[in-house]
């Protein structure tokens, strides 16, 4: 009989064949294996290191995908790519066939009641099949449009009733979360998309107990923003304008070049402005697909700003960065902590962890180190909980 | 007879008719007729805004310098420069004539302890014709080299009685440090030179009750190492190599392109990384001097780092900033802490003050976020006391 | 009686009370004054300098725009921005007030026959009143969008026609090109616009025996487009991709941020980089507004190329540049050249113009270096044709 | 019997297991065997193709170095480090052990003239071993620094005298060109060591009616120099200031870092800017070693302008190349160029290959250009050469 690992998690991705979560699973295996080490986790720097269970080895991965792509085929093209070391790809081939059993279509059904409720099969049969102490469910799935308002949106009941009704009243990702939560899963949206942002969705997370966080990880310029805007406005430096563009391949960029998709980053991208100076200078940022640069994006800035009697100055960067390495590491922090918040007891939003995503839940910090604050302390809570146990 | 404000302070700048010094005479005025706002002056910024006395209104500047140049001229130049607006120049012709009333040669005597005595007497007699509560000295000088040690730099007893011998005991900025703490002044070092830094002189600040701080303004380059270094480290990124060559005129490219002030600057330089990184990355910074940038400054630095898996990053960014306009109106706000702070019985160095310089004085933080939420907590404490009286 | 200038030549600026327009008038006034060198003039270089007449000193100004700003104001405009010279527009204010009694607003009329008719009675009158052997029409104007097709477009007998219908026919850049050929002047277009391009007026041109030439002057970005690409050409490396943003401020900027105008200037942009690689590699040139940037352009390029056995490899670039200032020069340039082009007898496209142009008429080179050496073979033409005279 | 190649050339590299020299023998022989294309070998390029006999594929690879490091290992290191495709290492692993037979250790003598026939008597045996038509000797060995002048520099009679005795008369690339050249060999120097560059050697070249050529291969920011200069320059922009710094990893790097090998460096860099602008603007180039960029080098450069009536621009470039990848395919066409020259009878040196090199030999253009312009005409009457006989 199979002892049970009492911190047994699943981590079941939605777009589980995606870059972001085939590099985030060779990553797992891995550093499992002994064969690579945590850079880029940010539960494993030094500050936090060895205070949230479970761990990056008692993760356990699972997931949906419309792509019907072989885990190894993705993981052997990232690899082609330089995304992640083809050592590593040939030395786990074992352990990602045995994810490839665990990843599996996204369920279609006359109604969205349905969909959700195979979902939530689908997630219970992974749970049996691995005994897993709980199971926290990540979007990294390709950013939707901003959808449409609906009124079954605003209440549980309402939304519950529309469900049963033909045609779509959420969006993808938002009825994932539905099904999450109404599975009793903690749910996370390391993207743009609604998600579980949603006023029927808080009251179903709260109604279950359920954490949930996001959103749109926080993996490159946004990142150097954040850190950036609080610097001037510290020094009160006036920002006259910040403008941007950025420039990808993958898929991922393909999706971001859709005016729709497109239009739901741009003004995730610019809020940090916002939110740190105390008011908006001017300029947009753009993001345009340029299919050669693969897997990876440059990003160039300009920033514009006036000091001391109205000197006029000005900044500019490059940032040249693997996304799919970039957001991997956090995929595994983010299941961990939703998981260990979960075991805490903590439902709803949790705010704590706006540290990870350009657009956090709540009226929280947007300034990184404010955030690595909140981060810390919240660690810490979490871990002293776990003692007290 | 005058009345007495009882906020008058005394600004005595060493290296008065400098850029730096100028700038913030022009700027204290401008600020103070109304002319313009305290863009660039941190105790200005909204959440520090009105908290410390003196205000800048209060201070009364004067000063020592080797150059002959007239305040006027010095002035022009900067507005021919783009550094100072013409207009304001104009407009505070009368009140820099009345501030070139104040400066005066840097004293010379056959040994250090009479040129000492000859600075007192210069402060005394600053104090008395202006009838100041105190006075804040600020060396905004030319970066001198680093000296050869002394066995006198040790002891209080030791150096008084090396200073009356003839010969240089002391670099200059040291012994200006000597005299303004002899004369009860607190001291601040905005350059990289020793200034007050030495066990002797923190033994006379401690013996006076005086507070110094320092040391070498941080006012580009490494301000904006100072938070993309604890980013990398919050993120648990590996930075690699960080690399960069600052280009720059002025009087203080000609000196800082000497080899002996440049070593002193560029150590100064990298020492953010390893405070805040915990490691050394490879890489070096340089410091050209580019006449023809005149007041301006270009930065660039190159910094690779790895991610996830080993995957290889990289950033750059250029910085196009005035050095004179970003380190004037700190020079304000220097003053204005280090009188509050000598108000508030503060004795030695104000560590809490290295949200400001390059090279802080003290086992303290390097990332400036650390470094300002430590500003904030020293300015509420400053005006709690205040407030008390 | 006046003595006639034999070389006296009028310069008719469609635009006139523009920055580029009134940059070219401050600029061309103080070399014939004596205040200023004709840095960024190509005549006035080295290894062309006094082979073209007229001189700088033999323009005359006047021109049209719809804009009621007077010359006066708009020049201390250009200088609060930097682009002129405080001095400058102080000491020519006597020159500028005659040209400001050459500049009127753009006629209007029924039908599109009778406004050229009343431009052809302005530029008449122009002629006469400086006694003018030539007047080369200049279109600085604002960037219209690509206007729609019109049969009457293709043959200058069905142009006339329609013209004496009411509508437009013409967009406002073409019909300026035709009243000015229709009254003997050539026509030279310094932006993307229509102007002289369509076969009606190349018809007009030839049979006339007027010379024209355009589009778009090079100033910037596809400036330095026109001699890396051919440098990656020459060296057989592959370019992979090469996307770019511009930003800029000012009225230019306002207006290209309009989708039609913004897409008539992108096109223009690339086409360098398919005439010299000899393919099309990946990436597009955006054109983004900001406000704060004045009168001055930020451009940034991302080059990303692939040389032996396929390694792969990047550049970058920022260019900070003035458009006007840049523009202005090489408007008096155009003006001289068509001019002696005229006078040499010369009638149709001056395809040895193309160095100025991002966008030349015909079969011509696009790498600089080539243009450069078709420039100076013109001019050296056009210097013996002169010298035999 | 094995058939003889008439055009089976030699090509015989000093530093044979060094980076660029493995990087040009992986190529070549990938070339040959139709694994990869000739991406970067500008005699490869759509207007050069096979106008130029040798072809890559007639080339016989051996050599000189004093590291015994075999030729697979260093393969592979540059297959790890991104320089060179893994799978083509591994399918020329038979190739290239064949060219290991040909690399030997350089010889030591007690003369140098003993080492010079030691030398001679390796090429000869490789000629007659591979039945060779003709053999170049190209030196791609580490930068030497600046040697100290002797006066047997001066004369071939001194120089041979001089060396027959013990000690060092010439440096080590001198001495290697002196014995090429009187082993019938032509000499290219791909470095800024001195190489043929002494009146002793160029008068043994025509005495013995050999072609030599040089020095410092062009690969990457002195290339974009040199396009970028006469852009300035043709447009009558004033460059006010170029200053760069070079960050380059590799064994390059380490040895550059050497202050007298930085030097000779350094300078060859800055000349295209005198040349090219006819004044030398303010600004220096730094090259500085930094070990984690490996094969891969960073250049950044800012230029000041300034334009009409004074107005002052700038601009800004990174260049990230891979130094071995671009100068290896340039090692080819030069070894092809130098054969294709001595067998048309060229002697002395060959001012047409300007276009390679940073600081060419002889009064010629410093703008690609014009050393483009060049290097076809001399391709072209190599061509019609070949063609008549």
């Amino acid at each position: 009989m199979k002892e049970r690992n009492q911190m047994s998690t699943g981590l079941w991705l939605i777009g589980a064949r995606g870059s972001v979560a085939v590099t985030s699973m060779v990553g797992a295996l891995a550093v499992r294996a002994g064969l690579a080490g945590p850079a880029g986790c940010v539960l494993e720097s030094p500050a936090l290191r060895d205070r949230v269970r479970p761990g990056i080895g008692d993760l356990v991965f699972g997931g949906h995908d419309v792509s019907p792509l072989p885990l190894d085929k993705k993981a052997a093209a990232l690899a082609d790519a330089g995304v992640v070391p083809a050592r590593l790809v040939e030395a786990l081939r074992g352990e990602l066939a045995a994810v490839e059993q665990e990843v599996r279509p996204l369920p279609e059904a006359a109604t969205q009641a349905e969909v959700a409720r195979a979902i939530a099969a689908d997630l219970d049969a992974f749970r049996r099949r691995h005994d897993l102490e709980r199971i926290v469910v990540v979007n990294v799935a390709s950013t939707e449009p901003v959808p449409p308002a609906h009124p079954a949106h605003a209440g549980l009941d309402a939304l519950r009733a529309a469900l049963d009704e033909p045609g779509a009243v959420l969006p993808s990702s938002a009825l994932v979360a539905y099904a999450a939560l109404d599975a009793g899963c903690p749910y996370v949206d390391f993207t743009p998309s609604t998600g579980a942002r949603l006023p029927a969705l808080d009251e179903l997370a709260r109604e279950r107990r359920l954490p949930y966080a996001g959103s749109d990880g926080k993996t490159g310029e946004t990142l150097v923003k954040s850190v950036l805007a609080p610097m001037f406005a510290q020094r009160n430096l006036t920002v006259r304008s910040w403008s941007g563009i950025n420039l990808l391949g993958g898929g991922d960029g393909a999706n971001l070049a859709e005016p729709g998709a497109n239009a739901a980053k741009a003004a995730s991208k610019q809020r940090v402005l916002a939110e740190t100076l105390g008011y908006t200078p001017q300029g947009d940022t753009r993001i345009d697909y340029v299919e050669d640069l693969g897997d990876f994006k440059t990003a160039w800035d300009l920033v514009t700003f006036e000091g001391f009697l109205g000197t006029r100055m000005r900044m500019e960067f490059s940032w040249h960065g693997c996304d799919s390495a970039l957001a991997a590491p956090l995929i595994l922090d983010l299941a961990r902590l939703a998981a260990a918040a979960h075991r805490a007891g903590r439902a709803g939003p949790l705010t704590e962890l706006a540290f990870f995503f350009k657009d956090p839940i709540g009226q929280v910090p947007h300034a990184l180190a404010d955030q690595w604050r909140t981060l810390c302390e919240f660690v810490a809570a979490l871990g002293a909980e776990d003692a007290s146990r």
